[in-house]
């Protein structure tokens, strides 16, 4: 496409005189063949919107294009793109919640990348649909490390039953968080069955995850014998499986004794209210050797929760929360971001550290003020 | 005192005619000899209100009237006793801050009660002064029954050197939090040392109480080998020292077990950033064998944690904590307990839990709602 410009792009250069000795001889005359008109088309095709009723009929059709324009509608800061953007949720929101929702997640290193490319593969080598979507806050720093790239999924991102879509970015993990949960939404209308989304296992973004997937996957690495050391203990006891990476070549022997490592510890946990009991596995997503038992302990996960009525009642749970917790924050965010408090918080923060006033009597101060104002 | 109304109330026990098998004699006449004047002098003394600075200046002296008093008024829900108790409190905060704020735990049976006598008293007959605290939210529905059955602590109760407060009630853990949190200070003011404040280790109130002392010590008991699997991995995580209680009789080898088990246990959890490494002991409050090791330990924490800047940094931190946390749970009682919202929420919930609306579209609609009201 941008080839049709650069005629004008050249016209430009040239009409610097250049003096240089770096002196470049005029490209070959663009034909004229493309004619004005084509160009005005295209570039009104490019700048026209799509009505919220157009995204909707076309995500439900399954078009990757106009899901990835309702995305890029979530993700916008801007009010009137907002507006659009709960539109489109709102007529999505009958065809959605037809999937199943894994969250994966695992310290950098751990091979996250290369897992969900062997993984998704195998999904849409068995018929499945898989979007894979990412919640990485920090993304808006590194500017989309994860799955930014997304050459590290080659073969994923050319394959017609896979949507692959970086994280959004945001100034707080709540943003992002609605952003993906949102996506999600979007995602399962326009057909994807199985949505795949990926956090880095350092933060808090591991509690955001867990609260919008229905299983829950630790991916890790047969370590020097201290496996348990660097892992949070509150995102192994959120997981419902660990899958130990990279068990091959002289890996194999180590990786199964963290299996039975990460077994035993996995046992000392109270049981959980799905009554499904974590269980730990080896794989390798570079000879594929055991992704698809890793397919297979989440269908059995599947089974039972659906049977047991816990599938049903966490999503009714995951919705409520969420509605309570944007809540929660956007109270915050009015109160904290009002300039008045802004003064007067950095003030009482001191007097408070230096027991000039109680905790109680400053925060009674400040919310006076932020009544009265 | 309750001997002066006893005529009163012989009187009006006999007022009803008696006609029952059980029929009682007249008790014996009280002598004339208390005179009506000295009656109405006490009882106006009685419900004499000392004024705010008449407060703060016996408290400062050590008196335990006052102190009483005075947190009495920040237990109260009356507007104009909340008053006064932020006056009192600003009056005592420059005298306050200087104690050890020690948190203990254990769920029920483990023998809190009987440690804390034992312990308590340990500490009287080392010189220090002794406030007992608690925090039990669920004190409102029991009716107190930790600590509000105070002849469990029959000994330390008669201590001069001791002043022991039963948790207050009230509808949330924070309103409770900030009542406990309140009386430190004053305790502190009155001349109390070392603080101790007990919880039940069964719920999120260890949370709170950790962040609002200096030293947290978890109790526990020996069991049948699966010592882990009771106890939350987020409490274990907090506490700076396990103490195996009720290390007597047939179960001191047991006790031995289970130490060497916790101290494993503690191992595996990453280090802390007060640079402190938890340890598990054994004690028996009932022949006081190892009570002075669980001080030792504390003083230990203490000496280290005060070098390296720790305790100061720590209590900082916890100051501001506590004004955002008041802050951050006033905000949300505005907003949850106006009547529009409360209905609007009802109907929300179930539309979010229906997929009729996404929980974010739900959230903005509540939060429009009360912006416009």
């Amino acid at each position: 496409m941008d080839l049709v410009l650069l005629p004008k792009a050249f016209s430009i250069l040239n009409s610097k005189p250049n003096k240089s000795a770096l002196k470049e001889n005029d490209g070959i005359e663009q034909p004229d063949s493309i004619s004005a008109s084509s160009v005005e088309h295209i570039q009104q095709f490019r700048r026209k919107q799509p009505s919220a009723e157009e995204l909707i009929s076309n995500i439900v059709k399954g078009d990757k294009v106009a899901l990835s324009r309702a995305i890029t509608l979530v993700e916008s800061t801007s009010a009137t793109h907002l507006e659009k953007a709960n539109e489109v949720i709102k007529g999505c929101l009958p065809y959605a919640n037809n999937s199943l929702r894994i969250g994966i997640t695992g310290v950098p290193g751990v091979g996250k990348s290369t897992f969900i490319e062997a993984f998704g593969k195998y999904l849409t080598s068995i018929g499945k649909k898989v979007a894979v979507l990412a919640v990485d806050p920090s993304s808006s720093i590194s500017h989309g490390s994860i799955l930014g790239d997304k050459t590290r999924m080659e073969e994923l991102v050319k394959d017609e039953n896979a949507y692959i879509r970086p994280s959004a970015s945001g100034e707080s993990l709540g943003g992002v968080a609605r952003k993906t949960r949102e996506a999600i939404i979007l995602c399962e209308a326009c057909g994807f069955d199985t949505i795949l989304i990926e956090t880095v296992g350092v933060g808090q973004s591991e509690t955001a995850v867990h609260s919008m997937v229905d299983f829950f996957l630790l991916l890790n690495l047969a370590g020097a014998g201290d496996e348990l050391q660097g892992i949070k203990r509150g995102i192994m006891e959120m997981a419902d499986a660990i899958v130990i990476n990279k068990a091959d070549g002289d890996n194999i022997k180590r990786a199964r004794l963290a299996k039975v490592d990460f077994n035993r510890a996995l046992h000392l946990f109270p049981q959980k209210s799905s009554g499904w009991s974590p269980k730990a596995n080896t794989c390798s997503a570079l000879t594929n050797e055991g992704i698809s038992d890793v397919w297979e302990t989440i269908t059995d996960y599947f089974t039972l929760t659906k049977e047991n009525g816990y599938f049903d009642k966490k999503r009714k749970e995951q919705s409520q929360y969420w509605m309570l917790e944007t809540i929660n924050e956007q109270l915050k965010l009015n109160f904290y971001n009002h300039p008045e408090i802004q003064k007067l918080l950095e003030e009482n923060k001191k007097a408070v550290q230096n027991n000039e006033i109680s905790p109680f009597a400053a925060a009674q101060l400040l919310l006076n003020t932020y009544k009265g104002s």
